[in-house]
């Protein structure tokens, strides 16, 4: 993380650490990948949309392990209640399907089947650690830290609603798996608020204020990571390493 | 890793684990990532050469750090002498200079100096992950498994002996900074045959073997991911991930 400020001893306060925190993300959050500017005016192919949908399963099915590990930080019973709605936004329940399984929904729909992607044997490594990177992020560090790390969702919707248009308009085929979009342009507004107020109260110092603001850089960083993978191994020819997966189309 | 075979229980002979262990090596070993066929063809600028040597810095700098894991598990002296010596190659003694600081020459060759290498800040996110999945690998795992994923060493003199004849050819600026290859001519294959001995003798079921050989993908996919991280930012113009290095020149 990027500690480069960490020598300052001034309090942020709450909107100073917010307008931090949203300058981190115009310059880092992934909406400006190259990838996803691609996808977005339409000039994917469905086989690259497949090894999108295929290699990020991988990142979806490790959310709820990442919030267990959340979870297992905390020993105040009020914030495990609150986090614990992310695990079941995820994994669902008897009232409906969660995210992990509408992102399989997803994978479906642009032509990969369950049996492809749930045991994510042909993920490709690079994805692989940078997912892993997040889980030893979560792990690793405090729960202030941990915390900080899923503020991305203060930029998600934004980036969800133009992507749900988009990927109706030039990849219509895709329409019957957007479910999972859907429920996160609710879902992600209420985590990032309450992340943002827990980070604002219980940064404390500067040092824990920079802190905050490195996790989000990092996680960042872990987002992007996942997308030079997959744009490196399915644009040019000859560049998809040994044993990933292979689109079944052009 | 790969555990295809694990229900297989035939015990393989040490000459039918050494196939397979070079079967490994010609499909996987990062001999035939695009960018090294570029680099030795001669058609790498000056500037994704320094973007090579220093983002690989950031995993040389952690091979004596994955040799003190190695060490720390093992509580057989003789093989902690033995291994020792990896350490020493790559940090020196009051003899000469260890590996480490023979990278950051090469670094230097290329035009980049020892203030920009060293502290590892503008590494690729994807360079950092795979060597920290590495890092990860050697301390989860057995001593047989940390042991395995240093069998890449079977087949990287040949390549480390093609690559200074195609550096000194194409790239004569670096010339200077060959050092650490010509030290780990002799280096890499000495530690190969006594990483070779040790797990033939100490794989003593069919599914230890297949560990063996799942260990050596692992690495293979590590190695191979550094260089879908570089070759996707430093060829493309607009690849290049928020805050990475950027060379000098073309």
């Amino acid at each position: 993380m990027n500690m480069t400020l960490a020598e300052e001893t001034t309090l942020l306060t709450r909107q100073e650490l917010l307008a931090r925190l949203k300058d981190v993300g115009a310059r880092r959050y992934h909406h400006q990948h190259p990838f996803h500017l691609r996808m977005h005016r339409g000039e994917l192919t469905r086989g690259q949309l497949q090894a999108w949908t295929l290699n990020r399963y991988y990142y979806q099915s490790r959310i709820p392990i990442k919030d267990s590990l959340i979870l297992a930080k905390s020993d105040d019973p009020a914030f495990r209640r609150a986090w614990r709605k992310r695990i079941l936004d995820h994994d669902g329940d008897q009232d409906g399907y969660g995210g992990v399984e509408k992102w399989i929904q997803l994978a479906q729909a642009s032509g990969v089947s369950r049996e492809q992607v749930v045991p994510c044997t042909r993920v490709l490594p690079g994805v692989r650690y940078a997912v892993d990177a997040y889980l030893a992020l979560v792990r690793d560090h405090s729960l202030l830290i941990a915390v900080a790390s899923s503020l991305t969702e203060l930029f998600s919707r934004d980036l969800i609603s133009l992507r749900m248009d988009q990927l109706k308009l030039h990849y219509p085929f895709l329409t019957p798996g957007l479910a999972y979009f859907e429920g996160r342009l609710t879902q992600a507004p209420e985590d990032a608020e309450f992340a943002l107020d827990y980070v604002s109260t219980h940064a404390k110092t500067r040092a824990e204020q920079e802190q905050v603001i490195g996790a989000l850089e990092a996680k960042c960083a872990i987002l992007w990571a996942q997308l030079d993978a997959i744009d490196y191994a399915y644009v040019t020819p000859g560049n998809t390493p040994p044993d990933a997966f292979v689109p079944d189309c052009e």
